[in-house]
């Protein structure tokens, strides 16, 4: 196993702030074990703390994305306090992802099954590779993909959903767009050209306007939409308060582009 | 009428656990009478009953699907009351199949309006045939199908769910995949083969596996995203603890189909 | 400037009930100032008040929709409770469009944009030219789309709508179909014909069905499903107590057309 000596994470961030987070387990097809979800959730921590970030893409090492869950660790400990404590901690890391101020992007390649696809579904954007196939597959073990499914039925259609779930069948990349589980599907050669298309996008706009967005985002989401409104007005004002935003309307105003700084 | 001395609705169950209920009013186009809600209520209760289903397969006799409440019976008695314990009546034994702890496929040929449509927007999974046709058209006789409007909106976009419901226009069975109200379409002669796959996949997988992600599935699709992950992580822990993931889990580790007696 | 002079927002109302609402100030596309957003809201709240309205059309003047927000006046006043004012005077706006009695269906060409876009999302319905386009782009001046995410993340699925909101970027008006943002689209000579064959389908429908279906249509699709059911029940049961719905059930059962009062 020729991986066993690397980190479980790879991290890289260049200098202007795009953080390229890889997991790194390929003879294990990258499973989430409790050690890779602890490395997980250690880099995206240090994502939140690194006021330079500015989007965070997360691929998997060797053949596939991610296949869930080390089935192998779960199975060595059976007791109902030893799961529950090890899908908090699962879950602990899927809503970190939500909770970074930066985007995340899913850049999935080959499999993506079980806690892995929850990890695509949880991800703000996902690009696929043509070769890349989705699946909730633990209902085939007997293990229905019960936390995978809260991330999946707040990004694909209900029976859609429930259709994976009960099956445990793969989806194609094209249908996982259609179903809205991935945004873009790309030839595996052409699979980061556009990955890098929405990465520059991210990147030209300010960082605080994109981190106040995302916040109120998943907050009205879940909330009656009177409130939802109330949520995103006081955002969009604090919003605008900001220098950056400021100049830019100024700059949309006086037909120049905007002077940012980094901020 | 020939099937006036018939049950009114036909029930089957094979060893292998799949019941299957059929409507069986073709003269009234199989519409949901007082008598009819009660009969599918009673077979509905009986499978709740029932270990040994697997799964139920809900299908119309004659031409069509359903074609909603028996509105003869409905204008007879005009009352508020009336309409209010109607209505009620209806909408427990639409809950009855979202709480059964098995899987309810909609077999959709023909008409299914108004609450024949609700009917299937309420189970799992649909398979249609491709001379199905989908309606909410109580708002062509003056009223709106509020109560299918609930179930409709859980399964289409909000915009077609209101373009439905305002024109009461039916659309057809390719359509209704599009928008998420029905999983597969299949010609009239494949149609029984697309739904015997759908069976097929759900009787592999154990019945406890499945009835505790279907019950979790209800519950945490109405929760905010923490709650609905505490929800679905004890489900998954408690199911992990079953014998038939913990033998599914290891025949996976084993490299070996897993031994699952009839649980 | 030649529409200067004009109504902030021309209001026709015909003799069939069809009440026709323009955008107009074609030279600042259609942009959402205070004043524009009181005039549509005097309009809107003129439409609640007229018992003989059964449907409304908003539309732009000119070679758009809306652009949203007027920038020049946003930015000419910068203070967190100007801004929160602001966005809460347009929140008003957009809900009076969704508790008016009437379906409102937005009449799409040229660009949606920002608030110009949350207006097409808000509406009941949407039908767009072939030249329509779509965007959230506040982001590109560094001033997220907060607001118009509340009503765009209500019609799309949320990865499309969290693309649109990072990248500012159009879709076209496929696209927005596709996803849900609107309901058809016609090539721009068609436009007028899809849209009139909208309203004449809702106009042969009774006002009281549309009203009372409407109005528990937002209320049920914001609660559980158990209490969604308790609002739809109550509200069809007095719809149906309505003369129009029982001469609408009748004039069915006897096979005949019913004979509809303008109620």
């Amino acid at each position: 196993m020729p991986d066993m000596d690397q980190p479980l994470v790879l991290s890289t961030r260049d200098t202007a702030g795009v953080v390229r987070l890889t997991l790194n387990r390929s003879s294990f097809y990258n499973a989430l074990s409790e050690a890779m979800l602890a490395a997980l959730q250690a880099e995206l921590d240090e994502v939140g703390r690194d006021e330079a970030a500015r989007v965070v893409v997360l691929a998997g090492s060797g053949k596939a994305f991610s296949a869930g869950h080390d089935l192998k660790e779960m199975r060595a400990s059976p007791s109902q306090a030893y799961y529950e404590s090890l899908f908090d901690s699962c879950t602990r890391t899927m809503m970190a992802i939500q909770r970074l101020p930066v985007p995340v992007i899913a850049r999935v390649h080959g499999i993506a099954t079980a806690a892995g696809c929850q990890l695509v579904a949880m991800c703000d954007l996902a690009v696929a590779s043509t070769d890349a196939r989705f699946a909730v597959s633990g209902v085939k073990l007997g293990l229905f993909c019960s936390t995978p499914s809260v991330a999946l039925s707040r990004n694909v259609p209900r029976k859609q959903a429930m259709e994976m779930l009960l099956t445990g069948d793969f989806i194609d990349a094209e249908e996982a767009r259609n179903q809205g589980l991935v945004n873009r599907v790309a030839a595996p050669e052409q699979l980061d050209g556009e990955l890098d298309d929405l990465v520059q996008k991210i990147l030209e706009k300010p960082r605080v306007a994109i981190a106040v967005g995302k916040e109120q985002f998943y907050r009205q989401i879940e909330a009656g939409i009177a409130e939802a409104y109330a949520i995103a007005g006081k955002a969009m004002a604090c919003n605008m308060m900001d220098e950056a935003a400021l100049e830019g309307v100024q700059a949309f105003l006086d037909k120049r582009p905007p002077s940012w700084t980094r901020d």
